[in-house]
C-alpha cells in the first residue's frame, strides 16, 4: 500500500515530476529525458495502469484520496496529498480533475515488430499538434486500427494533452517511430502493406473507390493540419486517396479526415 | 470607402462591440440581444462578407490595414485601428490574428423553409460546446450535408469560437432552430425525411447496413459529447444507427463521429 504524504511546500523536491506542467517546451524536453509522462484524471490514470505503465507517484487533492483508494491500496509508490492551491502553484494551472500521476515510459517497440503482427496501420507525418495526435489515436482505437507509426518529427503521444484528448487510447494502440523518413516507409511496404496517402489532391482516387480493392494489409498515411503530407511522402506512397469534398470547401480538420479514412478502411471492403 | 479611425482610449464607446470577448457568459447574452457576432482573422472575415453578412465595424492592428485594404475600400462602416496592447485591453485576450469584425446577424430561416429545399440534414440535440458545434459545421460543409437543425438548447453557431473552428462553415451551411423538442422532429418526418439517430447502443444497426437503404431524404441526429441523444430524442427517431466500435472503446469524439456519419450518408448508397 502506498504511503500518503501530505506536502505543504511547493518547492518540495519530491514534487519535481509535476513542476511547470504548462511550460510545453520545458516538458517536451524533460519528460522523455527523465523517462516519465503525466496522466491526468481518474479514468486516464486507471487506463495507464491497466496498460501496464508503472506509477512513479501520484499527486492528489484530499477529496480524490477516497475515489482513488483502491489504486492507492495496491500502489508501490508514494502518493502526495496537496491542497488545490498548492497543486496550482506547482503545476502552473488549476488542476480541475484533482488527480495526477507520474508514470514510467516503456521502451517503444520497433516499427518492424509492430508491422509483423498488424493489418491496419496509421502513419502520421509531422503531426505536431498534441490535440490532433490525441484525437487521431482516439479514433484509431475506436475504429479498429491496429497500430500507429510516427515520422521522426511527430510530437509525443505521451504528452499530457495528447493523453487526455485520446482518452487513454495512446496506451492501448501500440505505436513506434520510423527512424528515417520517408525511407522508413520502404519497410512498411516490404512487410506487405499497401501505402495509401490521404490527400485533397484531385488526382487521387476516392476512398470509396480504393478501400475495397486494397490488399489485406493497409497503411494509411496522414499529414499535418493545413500542410498535409509532403511531396516526398506522397511520392513514396502506393496510391493516393481522397475524401470527396462538397463544392467550395478546402478541407476537413485532420482529426475528422482521419476518422473518415479509418472508417472507410475498416468497412469499405466488398461485402459477402 | 471606410473611414480609418485611430483609437487610443480603451473605454472609447465606439469599441463597445469588442469589449470582454473572453467573458463567454456575457457575450452569449449580449451578441444575440444586440444582433451582432464577431469574426476573427482575415479568412473568416472575408467568408462572412461573401456570405452576405453586413459589417458593423472592423477592429484592426496597423499591420492588418494593408492586408485588408480591398475590404476596407468597399466597406460602408468604420474601421478602428488600434495597437496590439489596446486590442488586448478591450477584448481581454491577445488577438493573434490582428483583425476582428463585428457583423450583423441575419434572420434565421425557419426549419420548414430549410426542409423544403434540402436532402441531407444534420440535427443536433443539446450540443453546447462551441468547439464541437464549429467542428460539426466544418465537416457538414465538407461532406455535403445541406443544412443543420438545432434543438432549442444548442449553443450559438455564430459565437466567436464556433465561427473560428468551423473555418466559416457556419456561414455557408444554412441552419435553423426547432422551436419545440422533440416534437419539432415531427415536421422533419412530415417533410419526407427518415430520422436516423446516431447512438452507441448495441441494438442499433450499423451505418453501413442502414445508410444505403434510407430514403432520398435523410436527417441525421447527433447528441452532445458524453451524454449523446436523450431517450426522448431516440424514441422520436425512425431508426437507430451506430458506428461499429473496436473492442473496449466506449466512443468517438462527437466531431469524429459526425464526420464518419456524414461520410457514410453521403457515400454509402448502392453503387451503380
Amino acid at each position: 500500500m502506498a504511503e500518503l504524504i501530505t506536502i505543504e511546500d511547493p518547492d518540495d523536491p519530491r514534487l519535481h515530476d509535476y513542476t511547470g506542467l504548462t511550460d510545453v517546451e520545458l516538458r517536451r524536453r524533460r519528460e522523455p529525458a527523465e523517462g516519465l509522462f503525466i496522466a491526468e484524471g481518474e479514468k486516464v490514470i486507471r487506463r495507464a495502469r491497466s496498460a501496464g505503465y508503472e506509477t512513479r507517484s501520484m499527486l492528489l487533492t484530499a477529496k480524490w484520496v477516497d475515489v482513488m483508494r483502491d489504486v492507492i491500496d495496491e500502489l508501490p509508490a508514494p502518493v502526495y496529498v496537496v491542497t488545490p492551491d498548492l497543486a496550482e502553484q506547482v503545476t502552473g494551472y488549476h488542476v480541475h480533475r484533482g488527480a495526477l500521476a507520474s508514470l514510467r515510459r516503456k521502451p517503444l517497440p520497433t516499427a518492424d515488430e509492430l508491422l509483423a503482427t498488424t493489418r491496419r496501420v496509421v502513419i502520421m507525418e509531422s503531426v505536431n499538434d498534441h490535440t490532433n495526435i490525441g484525437a487521431i489515436f482516439r479514433s484509431a482505437a475506436a475504429l479498429g486500427m491496429d497500430a500507429v507509426l510516427l515520422s521522426p518529427d511527430c510530437a509525443d503521444p505521451l504528452y499530457r494533452r495528447s493523453v487526455k484528448v485520446s482518452m487513454g487510447a495512446v496506451f492501448s494502440v501500440p505505436y513506434a517511430r520510423l527512424d528515417t523518413w520517408p525511407r522508413g516507409l520502404e519497410s512498411v511496404r516490404e512487410a506487405g502493406f499497401t501505402l495509401l496517402a490521404l490527400t485533397p489532391d484531385e488526382r487521387a482516387k476516392t476512398l470509396e473507390e480504393t478501400a475495397p480493392h486494397t490488399k489485406e494489409r493497409v497503411a494509411l498515411m496522414l499529414g499535418a493540419e493545413g500542410s498535409g503530407l509532403t511531396g516526398r511522402a506522397l511520392a513514396a506512397a502506393d496510391e493516393w486517396v481522397r475524401i470527396p469534398m462538397a463544392h467550395g470547401v478546402d478541407s476537413l480538420n485532420v482529426g475528422a479526415a482521419a476518422a473518415v479514412a479509418f472508417y472507410a478502411v475498416a468497412t469499405g471492403r466488398p461485402q459477402s
